[in-house]
This record gives structure tokens, sequence and C-alpha cells, in this order.
């Protein structure tokens, strides 16, 4: 299939761009590269060294001999979008085009602005080019695990349904979204919803846990196609971020208690998912929710198996729990479902000793790049 | 109290700044004017002539010795809202300020991104404004009834408490608006719903149902304070809208069936309900929620009672299904609770035969200024 992978240059993005460009998909990237910039801004550097966009895909290129189309714009430029749309002529397009760290959202009102603004207007242009010129077009739409917050009572995918005074419907599950890079999505989702309703586009909203990990089968081929992997207090999430400070002796940084409880997956399911998203589209007019993780930790599980793994590398690893930057609860309720990935054939990678050995062993080759002063929080929640 | 009504130009803006100026309070208006902007660009006009904003205002104080500030600006501009904030010190805000046509957000993408970017923008600078500035400022902000769309159970007011699976939690009511309008303002609700949660601000949604009527004791004191009343196949809403169309001997546009139900409310329950909820402010941390409405009709119910009317008063009223622009159901279940406002001690004026007499009346008189070209729905859902 003739997939477009919209921001296909970051940590999800490109990884996956790669497996379906290796799964024999005919693939395109569109990316107005600006996390680069962001990072530049931030003085924030992936702890990996990666490559222009433009030699990684011409190293792609040499290894396989398959090629990747090239579109460097921003989406919510709407006749750049269109263009490239129409030049490409996609089956299905995969969105992760979105500014996606919620601190990043928090620093102030500027980021809360931009978030929300380039989020939703980038997905409403989709929507509107879709409609107009590929209504067959399958959107795959990348959302988080977040937009549901932390419920009481068990988390479906995407609908609920209620009985209430004799009556039932089955409706969008309600969302508590933790910040305004999370309200966005919750904003996209709604906004997507409406779109397939009244003009019958065929969307799947995958409502992705926390990703950790770096290797994927592709980008491990060549040094060049290195994925990135964020560390600092604004990109950083948490296993990664752990490892890389284990690798560093860095205390552990567990925002309060650290029994908030988050759903978790592979990057090699990342892109196992999508494909399997891709391959099943949506019905026309069909609003498909699939909550995409593998397992559910608390943060302090997650700290606690990191210290062990280190430890039994010879790593000193101590956990330092820091006053919660965030407004969150500690200690919750937390069950999602997420059996639609598994029903259509996801087969998870759970993580395990050995993925830590070899994120620990990934951290500590590139540990000389680590920079102390990017890895503790500097956005708070609370004014 | 101190009161910023932001929007106040505007239809219910303007019959609650001075009805709140009436009552004793201090009152300012913020509005940009865009309003009458777009009246001019889609080539449509209130039946009912009003005058320019410094004329309304120096009339209000020759008859009544009380003042209202202006502030003519964009709630979008942070610099100005927070200057004219400052400057106004204000204990409650009224927020009117956003654009609130469903068709006008359907024309095209230009506008349904205008509607989404100005109302969420617009809201985002209030909040962060408030937090700033004004951490103890009561937020009243104007949501809408079909911010729910047509669930198949009981509408509760914001919020609805759900047993699923032997556990239970009171959770966001579930939202499926109807137009990219009606999601702008779902985007809202999320959006101060989390700016309460982790900042302790307060504020009240008012869900509205659609308003009817034009005179309310204020702004018919004088002509030069007569309000806007739209009949345009954009900005006009139902009941309004079929009163004008009676008057003129033009068939009322009942959009498909007929068999939408939705909620209605006075004009003077408007103005009402807005002040009981400024008088009684949200507490601290509180995302507080009303349903701003009286009584629920379907529009082929309402227009049967203007038929029914109008042929009292001896017009020739026939009825006219169009296909429908919209798309929405036309037969569903509809029952929502509107018990908030009613315990806070509202007294509805509910639609009545002489009510209709009055709206009729008043559509006679300005008769001669009826655009027929205007009448019609020009925007279309699907596309």
């Amino acid at each position: 299939m003739r997939v477009l992978v919209i921001g296909g240059d970051g940590y999800c993005g490109w990884a996956t761009a790669l497996y379906l460009s290796n799964h024999g998909h005919d693939v395109g990237i569109l990316d107005n590269l600006v996390r680069r910039h962001w990072d530049a801004q931030l003085q924030v550097e992936t702890l990996t060294p990666i490559a222009p966009i433009q030699t990684r895909l011409q190293r792609w290129t040499d290894l396989t001999g398959k090629s990747i189309d090239l579109f460097v714009g921003d989406i919510n430029d709407y006749p750049f979008l269109e263009s490239a749309m129409r030049q490409f002529q996609p089956e299905a397009v995969v969105h992760f085009g979105e500014q996606r760290s919620a601190p990043f959202s928090m620093i102030d009102r500027e980021h809360a602005v931009l978030t929300q603004v380039n989020n939703v207007v980038g997905t409403l242009n989709l929507l509107y080019v879709i409609r107009d010129h590929f209504p067959d077009c399958h959107l795959v739409k990348l959302g988080t695990m977040g937009e549901y917050g932390t419920p009481n009572i068990d988390i479906e995918e995407g609908y609920i349904t209620i009985e209430h005074n004799g009556r039932k419907d089955t409706l969008p599950y309600p969302k508590q979204p933790g910040s305004f890079y999370h309200l966005s999505k919750v904003h996209d989702s709604h906004n997507i919803h409406f779109a397939c309703k009244i003009w019958g586009l065929r969307a799947t909203d995958l409502n992705q846990g926390v990703v950790y990990g770096v290797l994927t089968e592709e980008t491990g081929m060549d040094e060049v196609l290195i994925n990135r992997l964020d560390y600092d207090g604004v990109f950083g999430t948490a296993l990664n971020r752990f490892c890389i400070q284990a690798a560093v002796d860095h205390p552990l940084t567990v925002y309060g208690k650290g029994g908030q409880t988050r759903a978790f997956l592979d990057i090699r399911d990342t892109v196992r998912c999508v494909e399997l998203a891709v391959a099943n589209p949506a019905k026309s007019g069909e609003f498909r929710v699939f909550n995409q993780f593998t397992e559910m930790f608390s943060v302090g599980d997650l700290a606690a198996m990191v210290k062990k793994a280190g430890s039994a590398m010879g790593m000193k690893v101590e956990i330092n729990h820091l006053d919660n930057p965030r407004v969150e609860a500690e200690e919750h309720y937390f069950n999602a479902k997420n059996t639609n990935l598994l029903d259509l054939g996801l087969h998870p990678h759970y993580l395990s000793d050995s993925l830590l050995d070899s994120l620990l062993n990934f951290a500590v080759k590139y540990k000389q790049r680590v920079d102390h002063a990017q890895i503790l929080p500097r956005v708070k929640w609370r004014r």
C-alpha cells in the first residue's frame, strides 16, 4: 500500500516509516523537521546522534534498494499539504505529526497555544484534504492513553456502554487528560469522530501508551539509521530516561510517590500496531479506536526494575522521589483494555530483563553525550 | 460586583450587559465587534437596526445614569486582553466572545479553522490571564447544549455517574457535538476543566439551549438600545427565524423531518441565569456545569406553534420541509436535566401564545428590512 507517514522524522515516525518500507509498502515521509528546531531552542539533544533526514533516507536506499519519498513542510500550511498529498496519492496516512510533549505544552501560555493550534489545525487540514481528494484514504491517527486520565473504572477502547435511568447507549469514553498537550489529542479525537460521521471518512485513533526502547530491526541496520532517544525533562519519557540516568550514575527521577500507573509498549510493537491498523482499514464512516499498549506499570515499579537490572550489571542505581512537577493522582485505580490490536494479531514484546540490559547497554554506549543539566524537570504544572 | 462581559455587543451579551448594569453591577463590555464585520462579509443583516456600540452605551448612560466601560479589541490578542483586564479589575468574567454559529463553522475549511482557533485560543488566553492576575475571578463561560448531541440516555449537567464492571466513578458527560462550532465549545470545556483542576480556578460552564425572543426590560427601554435579531441561514436560530418568516409570508423552513428536539429558553432567562451564576460563584478548583434552558421542543413543534399563532393573527403560514443541510438524527430520544439553575432561583418564562404574538408583531414591525435572499440555508454539512 501507499502509506504517507506524517512526522516520519520523529521517534515513532522514523521507526514506523522504515518498518513499513521494509515490509513492502510504498512509503512517503512528510515532516516539517520542527522537532529538531525545538531541541535546539530548548538546548536539549537526543542521546543518540541522529543523521539529517536526507542522509538517513539515502542510507536506507543504499542498504535496501527501497526509496522513501520526502516532503518537507508543515501540515498547517494547507496548500503545501494538499500538493504533497496529490503528488504522493496515499491509500493510508499515518499521522504522527504533532507536538507530542506534555511538559512542552505546559512551559507557558505561548507553548500551550502553539501545541493546541499546531495539533488541532494540522489534523483539521488533513481531514479536509482527505475529504476533498482522497475520501477512501484511511487516516491512522496517533492519540494517547493519556486522553483517558485515571478514571476509577475500567478504561475501554474509545467507547463505553452506559446504562442510565433505564436506558442504554454506547458513547465516547469520557476524557480527563492531564496537560494541554493531552487535551489537544482529545480535541483531535472529537474532530475526527465528527468528520467520519458527516463525510464518511475512515479513521483509526491509536491511543498509544508510553513507548520505550530504541532499536527496531530497521533502525539497527546501520548507525546512520539510528533512532532518537530523549532523556531530557521535556521530551524524555519514563523508562528510556531511567535507563540513561542509571548509565550516567544519576539518581532515577521518580515524580512524587511513583504510584502513577501508565500503559507502556516497546517501540517494536508501535511499528507493528501501525502496520496492523493500515492492513485492516476502518470502514467508511467508522471512527475506530484502539488502545495501543501491551503492559501497565507504575512509575515506581519501572524505577525498581531499572535499579535491579542496573545493579546486576554492576551499576550503582539510586532512586530519587522528586516533588511532582505535574498535577496528577499518585495513587489510583488503572485498568485499561487493549484487546483490539491483539485480536488483529499483535504478538507483544514484553518488558524483560534482556530488554532492560540492552537499553542500559545502549545508554552506556552513548553516555559521553549526556548533558546532566537536561535531566531534571524544569516545567511545573502549577504556577 | 465588577463583571466584564466579553462579547457584550452580541445578541446575548448586549442583553446581559444591560441587565447586569440595571441590577446594580459595575459592568464592562469587551468586544472586538467582528460579528458586525462578518455580517457585512456574508451580506446578511439583523432584522432590527442596531446602533453602533458607542451610541448604545451613551444612550444607556443618558437613560439610567449608569455607565458601562468599553474595551474594543480581541481576546486572541493577549497583551490587549491582559491590559483591559488589569484596567477593569473584574470579579467575574462572562465569556460570550466566541464565533457562535454552526453553519458559519461549516462553510469551508477556513471557517472551521477560524472558529476553532478563535474560540479555543481566546478561552486559553482568558484562563492564563485569570491565573496570572485574578486567580479568584469567577469565569462564567457560555457553552451549548449542542455539546451533548442526542444520546439515547438522559443528559445530565456536565457529569454522569457510571457503574462499570463492579466499580463506579463520576466522569465528564460524553460529548457528541454536531458541527465544528459545537466541537470548539467541547474543546473549551475540556480546557477549562483542566485549568480549574491544576490552577484552582473557579468556572461555570453554561450549556445554553437555543435562545429566542428579542425584548428584555432594558433593551426595550429605547429604540437605540434595540437588540439584534437574526433570521438568515447562517446566524438565525429556529424560533426567531420562523416568526420572521411568518411575518413576510415566507414558508417556515423546517430542516428534514423536523423531529430534531432541542432545548430552548427565552432571552429574559438567559440574562437571569447569568446573574444567578455570577451571584453564586463556583468554588476554587471547581468546574461547575449548568444546563441553561427551560423547555424542550422539536423543530416541527415550533413550526406548528408559529403557524397557529400566526393564523390567529390573520397570517397565512406555510411549513416547508427542506432537505436537511445538516447531518443529524431527525427522530431521536432527548431528555436533558436543568435543575441546577432552577435550584438557584430561576423562574422561567415559558414559551406562550403571548410571547409568540409579541415576537410576530416585532417581526411585522421591521418586515420591510427583510432580505428574502438571506433566508434559505446556504451551508451544507455534507460535501
